[in-house]
């Protein structure tokens, strides 16, 4: 059975075909956040630090970070990102101790981050691309953690399926000659947007069981990108998550913060069995109540959390009292 | 391709797999509603015509008519639904020119409502046991409409859903012995209650897939049976049905006032691309705006309904006229 191991400090999240979804929240990343990336510059990580204890407040297992920064100062990413990473990775791993997923495609800030972090973090991401695989192969090899592969390469995205299939299956065979396991590679398919291509969403319903059942890999995408340039993208995402999920999907890198996404991916486990005796759906439905009645939902999640720590109607407080 | 074919007075619905999913609104059902059946034994038939202009508005395809109510002043349903069924039929394919489902436990009630039906009813519903197969499957014939196969028989609802399938099976030889092909049997896999039963999501996934594939039939379900028991049901149903969706289900009787569950299929249809150019999910999404700005559904969904007919902003409605 397929299982891809990320740690933090002291935790251990499981991505695998019997696993809850593994939700790996996307917010902290400047690219296309214009106010973002002018804070970062100017040293203010203040939204770095609430999107990471929103984040993990509303549910993400795992906490994406990209430094993808282009200072005018400075308008070499080589430079500049390699130690905005580094200072990422540890305000982030001092506020929440959930697993990392290193998110560059400076090779300098990969290792920067990979070394920096805390117990075992995810690399995002390795292409088919030539250059890709012989720079960051060796390093997911090096630092022993797992990578994500997306299935593009020196020609560009295929619209075709069985070509992302195949560059896919390459990424594989070529980790395995470096030593990584399968299990290591949680394969992008790539999403497209179903309003440009009719076929986005079947192609990746198609592709994720293929890649489960030929490849035995996990699997991930940013889930957000299906509903590019439709009316309500909520309802697209929380409709595709959940279809997604049944083809065999494991992970997604998406916005946490958004409850309709987050009770479709809660559903779905209570709906695939991986939210035994729905203990979960029910702390979930309790932060819904909150929120229909106007509490922010990251605020309600909290409220949530804090009420389980201290065994206040929370399951986990109750067996800690046990 | 299994084609299902339904008529109204003037419509044909078809329920397949490369057809826009088939919602089969629930409501007109006196069964668990008191106040709807005092209300028919008082001869009051407003709550009826509300809920098949509601339903219709809304977005259902076909509607659902079950006569099932006991009258303090005759217990006997064989001499109560016929007649009552009789009434309900003309008055509801009088107002709303949708197919019909035809729906009791009373052969009698079944008999009348298909003499009555205009067009293609669908028939509910014929099961495995012995006496309802002699009884259903010559009215099935004899009338040549489709028919719902629910997968119980004489030994009651197995837990195993290789015994369902099986039933299933049997149905489907069952009819080809009366000349009714596979395309007119419609199998309901019976959906358990994910709280009582939690891998009740993953059964009828797995058994519908199952039964598309080596029997070639069309599905449908109850589809609020999965949310049974647990809070915030609406948010189980809305997840539910677009993995039901992705894992073959054609059809389900379900509530079409709701518009979450609206919005999960409606969505699925795009992402299984049965809605070529989005054009329904973006009147879809305009419903909703109206719906968050205040707009009870029902009345929402009537608006933009009578947009499009009159081409004020509608796309069928610019068709029209060129």
């Amino acid at each position: 059975m397929t299982r891809t191991i990320l740690e933090s400090k002291s935790k251990t999240v499981v991505i695998g075909f019997d696993e809850p979804f593994c939700i790996i929240g996307e917010r902290i990343n400047p690219t296309g956040r214009k106010k973002l990336a002018a804070e970062l510059q100017a040293g203010d990580f203040s939204t770095i630090r609430k999107d990471a204890l929103e984040q993990a407040a509303c549910g993400a297992m795992v906490l994406d970070i990209n430094a993808g920064v282009v200072y005018n100062s400075n308008p070499n990413p080589n430079e500049t990102e390699p130690p905005l990473m580094g200072r990422m990775v540890e305000l982030v791993q001092g506020l929440v101790d959930i697993p990392l997923c290193i998110d560059s495609s400076v090779p300098g800030a990969l290792e920067k981050g990979l070394k920096l972090a805390q117990g075992r973090p995810l690399l995002n991401s390795v292409t088919g691309e030539e250059d890709r695989l012989e720079a960051i192969l060796p390093l997911a090899r090096k630092y022993n953690v797992p990578v994500v592969a997306i299935s593009n390469d020196d020609t560009g995205i295929s619209e075709d399926p069985e070509v992302r299939f195949a560059v896919a299956k390459k990424i594989v065979e070529r980790a395995a000659d470096f030593g990584i396991p399968a299990h290591d590679i949680v394969v992008d398919p790539l999403v497209m947007p179903v309003g440009a291509m009719a076929s986005a969403g079947r192609q990746v319903f198609t592709l994720v069981q293929k890649l489960r059942e030929e490849l035995g890999v996990n699997t991930t995408c940013g889930a957000s990108n299906i509903s590019f340039g439709m009316p309500n993208r909520q309802g697209i995402n929380a409709a595709f998550l959940p279809m997604a999920i049944v083809a065999g999907m494991t992970s997604a890198i998406m916005n946490p913060v958004l409850p309709q996404q987050m009770e479709a991916v809660s559903a779905a486990n209570v709906l695939m069995n991986h939210d035994p005796n729905g203990g979960r759906w029910i702390t979930f439905a309790r932060i819904q109540e909150a929120v229909q009645t106007g509490t922010p939902f990251p605020e309600a999640a909290t409220a949530a959390q804090q009420a389980s720590a201290t065994g206040r109607g929370g399951r986990r407080g109750g067996r800690r009292r046990a």
